[in-house]
């Protein structure tokens, strides 16, 4: 998001070193808006600009830039002041971007950083992408449970301006074992009760996650308890971090998104589509679409052995596209609708007999509301009305067929611990299209 | 989600009556998984537990069942047990589930609540479905800006109880007009400046939804800007309620759903998959498929107009499916890649040329592979291998078309205000279909 507006003033402000102001605007405005009116600087008046703002709010600021953006500036700046940028950057965040710098400039910047955050950092780049691990920030609010409600509040109002969020308190032991929970709101609400402790308040039955829990269990639950955040634990259930709603967000975005590429059979990016490499995009594509190629060669023998059939009813030809596509859409159209049902947690794998029962109404109508168009139709290109009853029953058949296994197979593929998304359309795409041809022209033996 | 551990211990609590367990049950544990502990019984003994539960609690537990089993308990248990229930639960999910009782029902219900808990239902009924107003709730911290740190703090702590979210306080003036917001944290660390008033520590730049916005729109902002809530305002910007981080997750997943269904030709559903009535699917499925299907008939005029090279050349048949899907699916995979990078925000309509120049790459990167698996199986189908070369040239030139179309067509509904996702795949499918099958023969006609 760039917005080109304010460029002519913040470049003479710039030029006039005119720090009034320059720091005026850098505090009025959301920092979200400020970002977008400073994006459209280069790299060196851009970071010139924020270094009027005061240390955290340039961090937020930053934080609101292209992440592209962000490691170009964390890679070309001056070092000392990179460092006490970075400084200030929530955890989870520095990390992600830490690892996009070139080696040679990492080693620049962690001497420059604090002790405690060095370790931070190399802590959290120890865990595997994916996982709650990575996505977590260490800044959380922990608090021991003899705290009264005053002692706790006067605690957070310490740290509050050091942590990400503190809408949660974490109640923990000495070793750190996480004991239970209070939300803020609960200790506002106390209030009246200054000398209750967080032990009387905290709910103990608290919903974890744990360090190397898949990224998407952990927004299961976010989504399912409704959390602000969610602490992760290690097997020992010391407290290691938490991972907030922000973040919890992406990662539904990357799921469903990953979910609509694999059912257009392309294997998820992991990259911005404007940023991967052509070569590896190339690749993600052309693995699927090899896999469709060798699914769609089975037809292409199937037909070369029905060329006497084909060749003595020439006008059978015409509907081969037709047939496939009827088969391949109404297919496709059952799988999608049944993977983001399991995905949107609509659909349990017990459902799978209603679901069946479901399709094959469905199917049935669908069936016979195209098998009489294409009746309507075959009947001025085939020889007799006879013979172009072929066209509709086929077509029937086919859709059936299509939505039988698109919506069996990815059941299937759920039962078998596979993912659905990744592994049903080529093989709804394949079967359906074989069974199409050998469909079509058995009914065309028959009847003619 | 439904857990059966306790459901026997649960009925013989009923059964004795035997309310200090029932009491210790309701409250002991998070009350996402006390939900699923219940969601098993019946109805009514549903409903016993549930009276348990002290008011707040019970409202929270109630929350996180299923929404059809909610609507079904407001429906059939006791008018003043469930007016009870209904004044606690949250403003948006209340209005949510009020719209699907009977008209009697509402009738018998809506005048055992307190007069003011009758104004906001009815006042939330009027905003439509998809916009701001609809999602909002209109329990939100409203503050004026003379308030110290210590008086806000004390008022929050009387208020707290009744909101759904004390992140953001909002800072109106005598007309409720919002004049700024001042977070939570924001409060809590000035507490060591206990006199300072909002209206000096309040930021005015505030992102705010109007009430008749999209839906999506706010979404977007509330991820852009990272908040957790989003207060809602009428044109005249008075204060109207807030919009917080779960809803604004729903929204995203289903945004992205709809999508999906749509990338496959099925109409976003609005209901459950299981729910939806059948005809009502086949409707949202078969309009589409409708359209596909015309499309797809222009390919059998194509073939029928070509009967006579076909005829003599009868191997060409068995590749037609082959070549189609080829196309199709290279296609099918622009098509999704460009229309999620649009809906992620990863692309701009400013960036197509960028676009076509990438796909146009990828598609000679991936026809030049694919034509070489052609050949290689054309090779011993074709009557001579210089025969076979049609294979291979029609399937690189059909790739490179499906990719452009694919690529091309979502960033030309988008830039004519339509929705890309909607309408990108039947008309790839139909041009690249139609396309595919004249480059096949002309390429044949001119070599062999």
């Amino acid at each position: 998001m760039v917005n080109p507006l304010l460029l002519p003033e913040l470049r003479e402000m710039l030029a006039e070193s005119n720090s009034a102001e320059l720091v005026e605007f850098c505090t009025a405005l959301n920092p979200g808006r400020t970002a977008e009116f400073m994006e459209g600087l280069d790299d060196v008046d851009l970071w010139s600009v924020l270094q009027y703002a005061d240390l955290d709010r340039r961090a937020e600021i930053f934080s609101y830039f292209d992440e592209q953006r962000q490691v170009d500036l964390l890679q070309g700046q001056e070092p000392r002041e990179v460092a006490t940028l970075v400084d200030r950057i929530a955890s989870d965040d520095r990390v992600d971007l830490i690892q996009q710098l070139s080696p040679a400039r990492v080693k620049a910047i962690l001497p420059l950083l604090p002790v405690e955050d060095r370790r931070d950092i190399l802590r959290l780049c120890s865990y595997e992408e994916g996982t709650a691990g990575a996505l977590m920030t260490s800044e959380v609010a922990m608090l021991a449970e003899s705290l009264t409600v005053a002692e706790a509040l006067k605690e957070l109002g310490k740290q509050a301006s050091e942590l990400e969020t503190i809408y949660y308190l974490y109640v923990v032991d000495n070793d750190n074992l996480l004991r239970g929970i209070v939300s803020t709101r609960q200790l506002v609400s106390s209030l009246s009760h200054p000398d209750r402790t967080l032990g009387e308040m905290m709910e103990t039955d608290v919903i974890v996650a744990e360090v190397d829990e898949d990224q998407e269990s952990v927004a299961e639950k976010v989504e399912r308890f409704n959390l602000l955040a969610i602490p992760v634990v290690d097997s020992g259930r010391q407290l290691l971090g938490i991972i907030t709603h922000d973040d919890v967000i992406d990662v539904v975005r990357e799921e469903l998104t990953e979910d609509a590429h694999r059912i257009a059979a392309v294997e998820p990016l992991e990259q911005d589509y404007l940023r991967i490499g052509l070569l590896n995009l190339s690749w993600k594509r052309g693995i699927w679409l090899i896999i469709l190629f060798f699914a769609a060669l089975l037809t292409a023998f199937a037909l070369e052995h029905y060329h006497e059939e084909l060749q003595n009813y020439i006008w059978l030809v015409s509907f081969i596209p037709l047939i496939i596509s009827a088969g391949g859409n109404s297919g496709s159209q059952s799988a999608t609708l049944v993977i983001t049902a399991l995905t949107g947690g609509q659909l349990e794998l017990t459902d799978w007999r209603t679901v069946m029962q479901r399709e094959i109404v469905v199917s049935c109508v669908l069936g016979v509301f195209l098998s009489t168009i294409g009746y309507s139709v075959a009947i001025f290109m085939a020889p007799t009305p006879f013979a172009a009853l072929v066209i509709p029953l086929t077509l029937l058949a086919v859709i059936i067929v299509g939505c039988f296994f698109g919506a069996a197979l990815p059941l299937i593929f759920q039962k078998l611990g596979l993912d659905p998304a990744m592994m049903s359309n080529p093989f709804v795409a394949g079967i359906v299209d074989i069974l199409g041809i050998v469909i079509y022209i058995n009914i065309a033996r028959v009847m003619l």
